[in-house]
């Protein structure tokens, strides 16, 4: 009998997105606004989702509040008022697109959770646009 | 070809969380503010998702409209306005943590919608803390 | 290593449900209120779902831009302040209800979407009654 | 020592806009979308406040169970799943805008909350578009 | 040159309306559901709203994170997770109403904010009850 | 007889609060993490109220086509993915708080709206921080 819980908390973050290999035409007409070049940015707001079975004694799947901690400590800690290009190390060679730092949430995260929990992630750019990842 | 649908629904309730096994120290130190002896309360709110077979004379999967006189029925009549722990007897000896209170509502509702069809229960007990549950 | 992304859209559309195989009685107590003759309308919310790979070259999975005009060109020109019944050919002899509406739409944006990427819609009539159709 | 007190309601509707003195082309030109032949629709989101004193003896302003119970007779019972422009006779010669709408509600409303009340009404056409009457 | 600056917050609570003058059968009859012996809750969201001048210094009214504290500390430390008829004294005698507790709120919060600004509380009981009160 | 009538729009945007005259010290001192040097950012939510009669040859008090385009030609295109700092030379001596910013945004707007209509314009720097400004 597993349960999802799921834990939402947010970060503010300036980012843009360009391809180092391609020419500065190239990243414009692929990227567009999101290529200026002297950065923009987000309110993310993150959903953290982890399954499994309650613990009886509980009644939690995982204790909500070090859920909380984890988030805080190991993400918003690293990304919360950060340029994601210059500040995190990480998107300096890798493009800070939604996709890629959903991923990059997840697998920080993946280790702290417990290994027979089953993780996902949900990161809205905007209310408009949001990405998902479960590690496959 | 199967759609899902959901219905969204809300009831407000009074609950703590203690395990009547353990000592008042060790309530205190899993469950936090959560323990504390005189209650608190949340907003509710329930999302009640069906998925199966639409029928072509209705272009319905289930008439929304049953389903949330089920939901207004068979769970805010048991839940809206209540304290969990005293005025519902399931609680008595279950720990009314959101997870559990999900399964408690999966359970009613399953008995009311055709076993054809598959059922999730997600419940927010704040907008920033949900959990979900299928049935296995 | 997949990845969902989903993009939010909306349009305002007239309908009203009815079989024309039925007595006016039986549309009466089978539809209610959403049989009544002269039309009733929603502001529909859509979320169009798009899950694989990411391109390493981009970061993405699909360009949301190019998602967003797929969605405005084919979506929003067909739906967006109509009525469904009297204006969309589709809808002259299936009900549109959101569960057909939601097909409706994913089939014209399967077209659109490359076959490797998984398709998925998702359509709130209100924000309390939505649907979710993912093509089986 | 006033407080205003808020109630939301909701109702889905269809209309059209259109002047009767003009002609279509003129009426195409003025009001585009929104005065396509068939009608289209929304779900409205209506939010009515009343300012006042706080009777000392329930702690209200006034019963948010009687204003509840005000607005589902008096304006949901004469808009909900309806057409404006053909079922409510005062849109026979007024154009059901959202500004008429509102007004609509408020003088309905005037008529059921005490005078020493001040009345104020809230009226989302979409989550983009909105209007406020206040009486004056 | 006047700006209102606003901040959110939030607070889980139980509570129950009764008057003890009245009989158990008035109780009932006036608070209906509220009145149910063993208290029910809320998610509470608060909205702390202060106008003044800008300094030039700073670009801010206030500084929100000044603010945030002063929320953190006056407020969600007395009420959340409280049972407000029980755990906080002011509601002994007082009826936790929505427009008494917001009352409360802005009565606490006026001593920290300087007398040069006005000050306006916004307390949500639920997403579709709330009140406002700014002092007069 | 005057309604308020409100359209919301967005952009997204990078900043960062300092004050050139300040040392850094005091800078991170006063504006804590928004000093951060190389830029955060948000997905800034603009409400623009605008009061006035209601014309009855259309029902508007001001078309919420024409509000839409002004909004966009004049404030999306000045702000959206671009860096405040940086890009927009009124910020270059301007701190960009969002109390700045929405004075910023009502000044040009004002030049659009008609005299005789009030003017209000809200700006959500997060779901959490929101200013408002009026123009006085």
């Amino acid at each position: 009998m597993e349960v999802t819980v799921s834990r939402k908390a947010h970060f503010n973050a300036a980012h843009r997105l360009f391809n180092e290999k391609w020419s500065d035409k190239k990243n414009s007409d692929v990227f567009g606004k999101c290529n200026y070049p002297n950065y923009h940015g987000h309110n993310y707001e993150l959903i953290v989702s982890v399954t499994g079975k309650i613990n009886p004694d509980t009644g939690y799947v995982i204790d909500m509040g070090e859920l909380k901690k984890i988030i805080k400590n190991e993400i918003e800690e690293r990304l919360d008022h950060k340029n994601l290009n210059l500040d995190v190390p990480y998107f300096s060679n890798v493009i800070p697109s939604a996709e890629n730092i959903c991923i990059y949430i997840y697998d920080i995260l993946r280790n702290y959770i417990q290994k027979e929990f089953h993780l996902s992630v949900k990161l809205y750019e905007t209310p408009r646009n949001f990405v998902e990842y479960s590690g496959n």
